[in-house]
């Protein structure tokens, strides 16, 4: 019990409580581009693997649904927007919860970069007109960039 | 060596010391993706960028060595699958192993996982008929889904 | 006080502080990989989702900036090879920092692995002629199977 303990005590930290529960959550959320992308590609019938076709019957019959799809693009380009944007908050999230930041600062960074990417993806999704996308992607970029600010300034050692 | 006694508090415990090996391994596993397909781009002679066709002669000769190659986007293909996976399980499977979880429950997840992240790639390389790819993808999916709800559950601080 | 102290032990490990200052330094690098894909985007007038475009005109006018343009997509394989490299680093990297290494080796694999990135990056915006982003794209991967290599070492438990 005497290591369990210990291996709990992040976890019963506040800050890292509710980095963790963030980071869940913007993390599934970006798992569900899988399942949305997934989606787009049955109901178009939009495939990229001549395997995924097989059930459509041989050769060329099945050939035409080897094609790209704009509905199932959308969904990559968000997906892999999500990458490029979530992996940063994700490490660099990690190290801000670790700096002793006060609870409420904290929450205040997690809610709105989540917020932002939600937003973010019903931007891109539906989609709606701009600045709509570009706005949700920089808020969630600024907050990154203002932990990474507080990281550097509580870690520094090159 | 207070401080670095400090430091290995956590790799002390089995839990985390589970989630660091396999960790490593799925991650080791995403990194042969590259050389993977520098392989097939040289063997193929299928490369992107002028630059690197630069010691197969000048000018028209060498031009024809930029293009697309099945194997290769099939392995890149694989390769940007393995980021949409693996990143969300090295993430939410830091958190799962600091929340105190079972050992014999943690390396079931991590085992799984990584058995069928590995199945993945064989299914994707290969390639296997469907459903091979299809099932080893969602199960790891299953098995990161699992880990973030003990994550949420034992966390949850909005 | 009491969690709040916990929380920092780790930011007071100087291994720690030095894996976090390389980590937000390499994930801003990333980071600005996506203003210099919008630059290039602006300036080059090479969009991919209609509603980019809007601001440019109505119909064919605004269509014909719905293209590829070499620039732009040069700097997204520079920013996927980031995304390729520098997640293996950041995850294997964070279990390095936490398996006991000695600060001057530490230090010397993340300088190396950041210095490596940074040249990448140059090597393929400029372009320099290969084996330039070769090299560094090699050093950097060295660096990271270095690490991984510790890590197994020190963790393994399957």
């Amino acid at each position: 019990r005497g290591e369990m303990a210990k291996s709990t005590q992040l976890i019963d930290n506040e800050v890292f409580r509710a980095y963790a529960t963030y980071t869940a959550i913007v993390l599934l959320k970006m798992m569900l581009m899988s399942l949305i992308t997934a989606y787009f590609r049955i109901t178009r019938k939009a495939f990229v693997n001549p395997e995924d076709t097989a059930s459509f019957g041989k050769g060329e019959s099945a050939k035409k649904f080897l094609r790209t799809d704009p509905d199932v693009e959308r969904v990559r380009r968000g997906h892999l927007n999500d990458l490029e944007n979530i992996v940063p908050f994700v490490g660099i999230g990690l190290l801000y919860a670790l700096s002793g930041p006060e609870l409420s600062t904290a929450l205040l960074h997690f809610r709105i970069f989540t917020g932002a990417r939600i937003c973010h993806t019903f931007a891109y999704l539906i989609p709606l007109p701009q600045p709509g996308r570009g706005l949700s992607w920089a808020v969630g970029y600024s907050v990154t960039f203002s932990m990474a600010y507080k990281v550097l300034k509580t870690a520094w050692l090159l």
